[in-house]
């Protein structure tokens, strides 16, 4: 393994600081217990919308803070949810009397974590509610889907919400409501490194592809042979919109999101086939989003992820946003 | 080899396509000739910026077209410089009287490409400069030096020159001056793989790094064993600001960049580390940039670009931008 990084211990912190140090007008990198927070928090009378996760899936959730997204992020060791002491501090940071929302990742140790903070905030009086994101249809058990790309979209909608104004409940209102409208599915041409661990995770032949893989390594549910990308966004993209539901004349937000090794080149060209075959389908993409969004380390591959729109989420997509990766209108 | 493509001679056309499904509001793609210009094109009274290269630096220099920056850009096939007539058509569909500045990478292909092209203006009477971009200190020859990440500073000063109503000679002038005072280098961890060789264009072994990489696979200056990224970054910086002589005080703009197969996670140390040396040095980072700005391919690696900062230069980079790739203040 040739990584980027001083050692496998310090990974997490070294890149912790070096957004601190890239984004000083934007984030605040606190330090044992790790979480970043806006600049400018807390914030009196807007509902602090706070994520995390195991790190190694950058620039989520650490790049997502700042105005119009996430108020704070809790980023735990590599592949290793965050605990529930990082989550209170990040949302002691953080939070005003309007509340806090957490948007948490269907995995077991994130809810679990987030549940456990969640409980001692409702002890303390403090408002706070969650959303669970589980867009990933790889897995056939709904219950059992994990989070995945969806959950940037979550975020910014619900930070844009809570900029605007919104109540608490509102965040959760519109933030379920973008949940429940997306779906993603993957795909990964080699496997990830741990750094900890110096070696793949699984392995592949150098014609193999697995289909609908994790952003931790996961099994997918098919290992094939690479094929030309139309035939493989056609699998995809069939995957989403049998489960989702969409018709002919829907408007959809599509994000082609590289997990962390595939080239822009790459793609460019993943997204023209999701929008061929969209159009086919006289399915209306109206909004769009290509490249390093959600990374699993070092993996090849991409994730597709669709979300149907309508007036209110569009709304809340091209609201103003103001963070080290996403920004518009500011 | 595994790519996410349809076939190695569609990858620029798909690629194209791509992006111009992707931000339609932004950039319009024609092809036979290929080119890439901004929606409102041509600007009455607004000097041309126009720039190329081969394709598989993206977004370089495609997903630079927009308000405040490129006017358009050429791509010609991979790692090959567009055709004068490429170059012509793009000049024709942005140039208005107020003339038409290229910003040309110091490679043998593009320099007499734009320059046939520069001739056949001239014969015209267009108004044309050029500026040749030639950051790579990895070649001790001056005039042998390949232009990399500064040429993405170039294009941002220009393009924002332009924006405000700046003549051609000022264009050009500001852009020479962002050239002057910027300098890069780079690590490669892997080669790049030419599609259509379906190899990678060098081999590394499992341990093994290059120093000096150019963004086609071109060797380096030194190959060595990989190493902490604090020892990396120390041989990387030391050459920059050695050559452009920063000293203590000077305020500079640094861009992290990733070669394609590197993650954010790498990058953001790597950030990180050059933000210490400087810090150490007195060096003052005004300005930063980390992400996949240009890139080679699927080559593992990074360059760094360190640009000596004043007013006017600060001024032009932080002016409002909208490209695919570079966007804010709008």
């Amino acid at each position: 393994m040739k990584m980027l990084i001083n050692a496998a211990d310090t990974v997490v912190s070294d890149a912790l600081e070096g957004l601190a140090q890239a984004h000083p007008g934007i984030v605040r990198v606190m330090r044992n217990p790790d979480y970043v927070v806006r600049t400018d928090a807390p914030l009196q009378q807007q509902v602090a919308i706070i994520s995390g996760g195991g790190s190694g899936h950058e620039p989520m959730h650490i790049g997502y803070v700042g105005r119009g997204m996430l108020t704070a992020a809790c980023p735990g060791a590599i592949f290793t949810s965050p605990t529930p002491d990082q989550i209170l501090a990040a949302t002691y940071a953080s939070a005003s009397r309007a509340g806090v929302l957490y948007i948490i990742k269907n995995y077991a140790g994130d809810r679990m974590n987030f549940e456990i903070a969640m409980e001692t905030l409702l002890l303390e009086g403090v408002p706070v509610a969650s959303v669970i994101v589980a867009d990933d249809v790889a897995n056939p058990m709904q219950d059992l889907r994990r989070g995945t790309g969806a959950t940037i979209i979550v975020e910014k909608v619900a930070g844009a919400a809570a900029e605007m104004g919104a109540s608490l409940e509102e965040c959760a209102r519109v933030a379920r409501r973008a949940e429940r409208q997306s779906r993603s599915i993957g795909v990964a041409l080699s496997a990830c490194t741990v750094p900890a661990l110096a070696r793949p995770s699984f392995h592949l032949g150098d014609n193999e592809i697995e289909i609908g893989i994790g952003i931790h390594g996961e099994a997918g549910r098919q290992r094939t042979t690479i094929a030309p990308v139309a035939q493989i966004v056609d699998q995809l993209c069939s995957a989403l919109v049998d489960d989702l539901d969409l018709r002919a004349g829907d408007r959809t937000l599509a994000l082609v999101n590289g997990l962390g090794a595939t080239s822009p080149i790459e793609l460019y060209i993943v997204f023209y086939e999701v929008a061929r075959w969209c159009a086919a389908r006289h399915i209306v993409l109206a909004r769009s989003l290509v490249g390093n969004y959600m990374t699993s380390l070092d993996m090849a591959g991409c994730t597709i992820t669709l979300m149907r729109l309508d007036d209110e989420l569009l709304q809340l997509w091209d609201a103003p946003v103001c963070t080290p990766a996403l920004r518009w209108g500011v």
